[in-house]
C-alpha cells in the first residue's frame, strides 16, 4: 500500500533535473518532492551503460529509503541506458523523460522527419528511435550528440556567441536533413532553448520532454489514485534537496533555475547505497 | 623493503594524467607504469576536497594492491586537494605535479609575476600559491579558473576558433597583468599549448608540470635507489592501464597521446577499495 501523500522522488546525474522539478513544480504544486542530484559522479552523459545504470540504482535505493510514492529518473541518460532494467526490480511506479518526449515529438511532426540532440549516450542508445518507431514506425529520427552543450550552459553561456557558434556546428546537418520536430533530449537544454530555436529557425517545433514528463506525472498520479490530498499547506518541508557534492554550488545553481529558493541541500555517499 | 623492479603507480582522474605518462616514458624508459584513470567518476576538477580526497585514497589503495614501488599524483585537482592528507596514510614515496611546477616557475620568471590556470577545485585552493610562496615569498602568483578548456580538449577541438575565442576570455587579464610565466596547472592543458602559447605571447614562458614532475620521479628513483635494475627488455607487460568506465574510448584517446600503442586497458570498480 502507497501512501499518496508520500514525496514524489526525482533524481538526475546533477543539476539538469531541475528543468524537470521546474515542470513538476509547476504543473502540480500540490506534491512534495525529493530531488536526487548525483553532482560528485556527473555528468553521466560520458559514461557507460553499466556504470550509469549501477549509480542509478543506488540512487534509486537512496529514494526508497526516504519513502517516496513514486520515481521520475529526470536525466535523459539514466532513462535510456537504466530505466528498464530497474524499472522491473522496482516495485513503485517509475517513469523517464525519454518516453514522455518521444510521444510528443510524433504528435509534433507533419513531416515525418524528427531530429533528436542529447549526450554520447542517449544519442548512442537511440532510445528515443525505438520508442518513435513503436509509435509511428515510418517516422525517421535523426540522433546528433552534443558533448560540449552541458559545459557551456553549466559555464553559464546560454546565451553568448560561443553557445550560438557551436550551436551551429551541431545542428546544421539537422537542418540540411530538413526534420520538423527537434526534441531537446537533455535536461540542461531547455536553458539554451532560444539559442537552438534560432539556429533551427521558427519552422522546426521544439519538443521539450521535461514538460512532457511533468505531464506524464500528473495523468499517472490520478490514474493510480497517488494524488497528494492533503488540502492544508505543505510548509517548507515540501521540497527537499539532496547531492552526493557540492551542496553550496548546487544550491546556487538550482537558484538561477527554479526560483523557487530552495532552503537547504543535504550531502549524501552514495557508496553506501 | 620496497621492490626496486616493481612499476611506478600514476593516477588521474581520467586521461589527463597521460600527459604525464608520456614525459615518464621519454624521460625514464627503463621503468614500467602502472597507469589508473578513474573515468566513471571524472571531471575532479568541479567537486570537492572530501569527494577528491575519498576517491584519491580508493585508488592509491588499488595501485597499492598492484605492489607498485611509488606513486605519481598526475592530476593537479587531487595533487591540490588529496596529496598531502594520502602521503601520511601511505608507506610509499609519493609525487604530485604541483609543488615540481611551482619550482619551475620560480625558476623561470624574471618579473616575479607568475600565472596558474587550472580547474575550479585547482585554482580555489590556492596551491600553487602557497608552494610558489613557500620558495620565493615575494612572488605574486595570480590563479584563473578555466573550466571550459577540459571539455574543449576532450572533444577534440584542439585547434579551433572557439577555443581561441575561450582562450582569450580566460587570459586576457593575466596578460593585463604582465605576467612572464604561466603554469599550466592541469594534465589536459598541454594538449592546447599552442593555443595559449599564441594568445599569451611569445615572451611569455609556459610551464608544463608533466614535464617537471617526470624529472622529480626520476631524481627521486635515483635518490631513493629505486631505479629498475632489469637489463633486458622489459616486454609488453610494461605500461598497464586500468580504468574505472570506458575502456575503449579510453583506448582510443590515449593512443591519440601517448602513441606508444596500448594493448589494453582493464575496468576496475573502485567502489570495492
Amino acid at each position: 500500500m502507497i501512501n499518496r501523500n508520500a514525496p514524489v522522488g526525482v533524481f538526475d546525474s546533477g543539476i539538469g533535473g531541475l528543468t524537470v522539478v521546474r515542470e513538476i513544480m509547476r504543473q502540480i504544486p500540490n506534491e512534495r518532492i525529493v530531488y536526487f542530484g548525483d553532482t560528485a559522479r556527473l555528468p553521466y552523459g560520458s559514461k557507460s551503460k553499466e556504470t550509469v545504470t549501477r549509480y542509478s540504482r543506488q540512487i534509486v535505493r537512496f529514494l526508497q529509503s526516504q519513502e517516496v510514492k513514486a520515481i521520475v529518473v529526470a536525466c535523459n541518460t539514466a532513462s535510456a541506458y537504466a530505466l528498464e532494467e530497474i524499472e522491473r526490480e522496482t516495485d513503485i511506479p517509475m517513469i523517464g523523460v525519454v518516453k514522455p518526449g518521444a510521444k510528443a515529438a510524433v504528435e509534433a511532426t507533419s513531416n515525418g522527419k524528427v531530429g533528436v540532440i542529447g549526450t554520447e549516450a542517449t544519442i548512442g542508445s537511440s532510445i528515443y528511435s525505438r520508442y518513435i518507431k513503436e509509435i509511428s514506425p515510418e517516422t525517421i529520427v535523426i540522433g546528433k550528440a552534443c558533448p560540449l552543450f552541458v559545459p557551456l550552459v553549466e559555464e553559464g553561456l546560454w546565451q553568448d556567441p560561443v553557445t550560438d557558434e557551436i550551436a551551429k556546428r551541431y545542428l546544421t546537418e539537422l537542418n540540411d536533413i530538413g526534420i520538423d520536430t527537434l526534441i531537446l533530449g537533455c535536461t540542461h537544454y531547455p536553458l539554451i532553448r532560444s539559442t537552438v530555436g534560432r539556429v533551427m529557425g521558427e519552422k522546426v517545433t521544439l519538443v521539450n520532454p521535461a514538460y512532457e514528463t511533468a505531464r506524464e506525472l500528473k495523468e499517472l498520479l490520478n490514474t493510480r489514485e497517488l494524488e497528494n490530498e492533503e488540502t492544508a499547506g505543505l510548509g517548507d518541508n515540501r521540497y527537499r534537496f539532496y547531492v552526493s557534492d557540492g551542496a553550496e554550488k548546487f544550491k546556487q545553481f538550482a537558484n538561477s533555475i527554479i526560483k523557487y529558493g530552495i532552503l537547504s541541500a543535504k550531502i549524501i555517499n552514495m557508496e553506501g547505497y
